[in-house]
């Protein structure tokens, strides 16, 4: 497929200069520097995750694949197009989170079925506004393995045949808002509506990690937390105190960044 | 003094519009809307999270502090000017942290010793660039209990006399970055340096909540969630299947945000 990002060395040792190797999505990677075999390794985890951001950027990495030592810069170009967030419910707090999605990377939709609500004003950072009612749309709309749904209608009439729906499609991440009491008396509703215990397992619903969020931002970052940690295989927890490996030597989903610790 | 938020009903049912009440930074309020008491105890809370984040925006809650119910809008004024992110060291993904800063209502200072990273060309985003020894300009700029101080240096030779500084310092946050053996060559340099095993038990180092975070936005987040969580005291971890209460009768720094949840 056309789904490989091309990671080419643009600052560093003279003689790494414009080498590049090619990483597809599951972080095997064709050709590669011709220098420590290390930091083919590193780069194609970074290029990697990149990938999957749908994201293009820079790298930085030691000549052997580690923090320390020289520093090599790679320019890693992504050719495939970004992930979707698609966000049902044009409510007050959804511009915070489509910011986020933006800032992530993500092809951000904004889809409810109120026009007075679903507007180009209220969400200026979104890529895409529908009016139209949130099954309806997702029935006809293309989603992937990347796409992320977030369900903040928190009604059931708009809920119920939305998340029957989403959680049949392979997605990487189904979350819905309520309270608990709401989260409970929707399971029965999609259980009467035929959802599977399997595929409600797949809901993350009260959406978003426990951040204690209270401001529209925080609550928009606690489900972009969400969306990460599920996708990249983390805890949650503080890094602080923790004993698991930060640097892994191959390419893994659970593999934490490296520029973030090192 | 002069820090509180003045909440008051923009849209709502005709008799509660244009009322008011006053809240101070520990939740507790001044008058009422006159309505249901859970209403001024709900829009309390929250406009203390707004308060803290020295944030202006409007609370959505129903008619009896609920979800449910007909919707209430609730403006909230803080008079307090935004709490401070210093983030020191003008490192490639610091403008990650930067975006993500501002996005949480930070006032956000760059300081660096470097003046060819420390730029405004490099951080568009941030409210004020410095460029200084970090330690020093710790040393004479004003702190509170609502600034957090995020070290992405990781080279000693700054680390060490800032940390040393910085942990001394009753401030909300201390993070400092850093491969895990980083972490623990720097913890010796620092009790060298005379910190006390109290004051390093304030570093979050590494720093940031594992989220597996990978690309530069996605360790930003990491870091900016391991800060939301906690000054409001949240776990991490998923709200999903957890079984503390999402809300709470009082104004309490370890409660939820109602929106998010409800």
């Amino acid at each position: 497929g056309r789904t490989a990002a091309i990671a080419r060395v643009v600052s560093g040792p003279a003689e790494l200069l414009g080498r590049a190797l090619l990483v597809r999505p599951d972080g095997t990677l064709l050709g590669g520097f011709g220098a420590h075999p290390e930091l083919d390794r590193t780069v194609a985890a970074e290029a990697a995750a990149f990938l999957d951001a749908g994201r293009t950027g820079t790298v930085e990495a030691g000549e052997r694949g580690e923090r320390c030592g020289d520093p090599v810069t790679v320019l890693v170009e992504s050719s495939v197009p970004p992930p979707r967030m698609i966000v049902f419910g044009a409510v007050d707090f959804a511009a915070a989170l489509v910011r986020v999605g933006a800032f992530l990377g993500y092809h951000v939709t904004v889809c409810d079925a109120r026009p007075v609500f679903t507007t180009r004003a209220r969400f200026p950072e979104a890529d895409e506004i529908v009016v139209d009612w949130p099954h309806r749309y997702l029935e006809r709309t293309a989603t992937d393995s990347r796409t992320v749904l977030c369900v903040l209608t928190h009604d059931s009439k708009f809920d119920v045949p939305l998340l029957r729906h989403a959680l049949r499609l392979p997605v990487a991440y189904v979350g819905a808002m309520g309270s608990r009491r709401t989260h409970l008396d929707r399971l029965e509703l999609l259980r009467e509506a035929g959802v599977t215990e399997l595929e409600l397992a797949r809901l993350h619903s009260p959406i978003g990690l426990d951040l204690g969020a209270r401001t529209p931002e925080e609550t928009a970052l606690s489900i972009a937390a969400e969306i990460v940690a599920g996708r990249r295989g983390g805890s949650g927890l503080p890094l602080t105190g923790a004993h698991t490996p930060i640097h892994r030597d191959v390419p893994d989903r659970a593999g934490r960044r490296f520029g973030s610790v090192a």
